[in-house]
């Protein structure tokens, strides 16, 4: 019999009709003839209401621990909801479904609370109540650490905690719900041309979660990837028997018959630039300033320098995610003595375009064909950076649309 | 040091601003040199919340277990949310507090969900706990049952959490915060002369409680009772160090050394009379009603028995909860035949008005006070029932409050 792992988001179950329509899905698998686990979200909302209230009690006082676990106690109580909503659902449909929280399977975690990563998913409980006929419906999000208090992953880690569940009841498929029906070539509502793509690798899907593509999240295709489970993309917003296509499946490169050089146009507007000018031009400079960044723990996405037009001194660009922006320009500022620049300027109205597809390791071209289409449209190049597998460029924020609709074009994404 | 067990209920922590009013009266107890723990009720209008979700998702179909464990899971989540608030709220203001939940200390419950009764209450980890110098928050309500699902004990019994914990940390005084500054002679709303009373005995809160003051729910008086914990009834909307009188402290009849006669005057609307007329006038026809409605776990009330004014047949009359008394009249209407009577009435139009005092026991002529204060008013009364400590009066409903203050003038109550 084969075993599916579903997981279903905040809005797929964002009220007790949705929840049905849910529990429907559920049933149809298991009169398939499948053997299958849920993972839910908490209710849409519903996370934002209970961290809005954690808020309000505000930071813990000097002298004493900090709020963080208390924070996941009040935060994972979302899930719990759901998770006994959807149980409760399925037995009116005649189904033996059963609710699990983190602490009864056990899902245990490190003590980061908020942050805190899965360390083991005990299958023995899941697997013996499965045997038996239950559905469990898993709380997703949410973990126990080692002195047995409650720990959530992160906001958006519901997907992690399917992709964890599904590696522990290996070999398992895992399905994810959401609100759209699978990954697409780009965004559809910039580009209506997009299409949904049949399969996409991990190492693709990593490139587009981390890029802007807000299907996935990240921690789970890396998750997945390690642990080689076999993903699929579909919507929730759909009944039982309905074409809805067949959703993408996220898995092994091996595994994609028809290898497309370009998976995917993705963007992210959350960047910001911050940029050094009459840099001293000596060894050490670069480590000066980033070294303050990541002791601060605030990520660096891309970096340019580059020599000034006149004279020995140098210029550097560095780019930030845009609710850090602030504290890096403290940071640096602080620091602008030792390391010695002139003057300095942040630009929030940029955008990140890049395109993802794992065919760019064998073709050469690619960046030719991305700075070829965007140039012909006027569109400026401020930084470029790369990676094996995909091409990243910082453009003027007016042009986000206009190079993302240019670039699935030229590589012929409305195509395939 | 003394210990001390603080409850709060809903209304007292409906948001953060009055979470921190909590968090400054349980500082206060702190400062005090007290080794406090705090019991916490779900937020105001949450519980509601949660239970009219769980009757959207339905009950379980046939074949398939009920759907009462999963609404424990649903709503246990609102008792977890205040009791994290609560510690963060006190950590913000430097003191060292920590939520725990039923399942982490444990509570252990038998497995009748959303009615379990508790089992035990290990006092360990929560005494290691306090000896290192924190203060436990508690989720009241909920417990886990031998299968490690979660359990809830029954509406309003957040109270019973409260003294079942203050019984495992013995010696403890078990403080109760409502919204009202103790236990009175009478409803203040329709009586404004009532008094706060400074001592009443567990008997006499028992009578209270459970013929319609609201103050205290039955079942943790009972326990109060039973493991001689000394309660104290409080007003949780004070500020630390307002005079907010002592509230009420409910304890052993001897420990109160001025008695009087009568200690309150209770009543309740929520009463319905069923009448049934023309009975054969044999043994078993008692038993023939009553075993029916007790199969059917029906409460009945008050009790009695007639001669009808002509003939040889009997008339019965007895009290049901008003929302019982659809269901009683269904299973006593189906019996008509084999009960033998000839009609059948009701009437939901009733209140029962009710005097207590443990000074009954000793002193005759409380009810002829009883009797002739209402008949001096002109109520009518329908039925009678008297226990040690009570004498019940069931009336027309429209009388309530007279009657109410007729009594309440008559025992001097005014005056204590």
């Amino acid at each position: 019999m084969s075993r599916l792992v579903m997981k279903f988001g905040g809005t797929s179950v964002a009220d007790l009709e949705r929840i049905r329509r849910v529990a429907r899905l559920v049933a149809a698998e298991v009169d398939a003839g499948r053997e299958v686990a849920v993972v839910v979200s908490a209710m849409a909302g519903r996370t934002n209401e209970l961290v809005a209230w954690t808020d309000g009690a505000g930071a813990a006082a000097a002298g004493v621990p900090s709020s963080d676990d208390e924070y996941d106690v009040v935060v994972a109580s979302g899930e719990q909801v759901s998770a006994g909503l959807l149980a409760m659902t399925l037995r009116n449909m005649g189904y033996f479904a059963r609710s699990w929280l983190a602490w009864q399977i056990p899902i245990v975690t490190d003590d980061a609370h908020g942050r805190a990563r899965i360390q083991e998913v005990s299958p023995d409980k899941l697997l013996a109540a499965m045997a038996k006929g239950e559905i469990p419906i898993i709380a997703g999000f949410q973990g126990i650490d080692q002195d047995g208090r409650l720990s959530t992953l992160g906001r958006g880690a519901g997907d992690l905690s399917a992709v964890a569940v599904a590696a522990a009841l290996r070999p398992a498929v895992c399905n994810i719900y959401t609100d759209v029906d699978g990954v697409y070539t780009t965004d559809p509502r910039i580009e209506e041309r997009a299409r949904r793509l049949e399969r996409i690798s991990y190492e693709e899907m990593l490139e587009m979660a981390s890029l802007g593509a807000k299907v996935l999240q990240s921690r789970s295709v890396e998750l997945a990837m390690a642990q080689r489970v076999p993903l699929r993309v579909l919507s929730s917003f759909v009944e039982p028997g309905e074409d809805q296509g067949q959703g993408t499946i996220v898995c092994d490169e091996e595994e994609i018959v028809e290898k497309r050089i370009v998976s995917g146009v993705a963007y992210s507007r959350d960047e910001a630039k911050i940029s050094l000018f009459g840099l001293p031009d000596h060894p050490g400079v670069s480590s000066q300033i980033f070294s303050r960044l990541a002791d601060a723990n605030l990520n660096v996405d891309m970096i340019v320098q580059s020599r000034a037009r006149h004279g020995d001194s140098a210029n550097m660009e560095f780019t930030v995610g845009k609710r850090d922006a602030a504290r890096a320009i403290e940071i640096v500022r602080a620091a602008q003595a030792e390391i010695g620049f002139e003057d300095m300027a942040v630009n929030e109205d940029v955008s990140k375009v890049s395109v993802i597809g794992v065919g760019m390791r064998s073709h050469a071209g690619v960046a030719k064909t991305m700075f070829g289409a965007l140039a012909e449209r006027g569109v400026n190049i401020q930084v470029i950076s790369t990676s094996e597998i995909k091409i990243s460029v910082l453009i003027d924020a007016a042009y986000t649309e206009l190079a993302v609709r240019a670039l699935h074009a030229a590589y012929g994404l409305d195509q395939i």
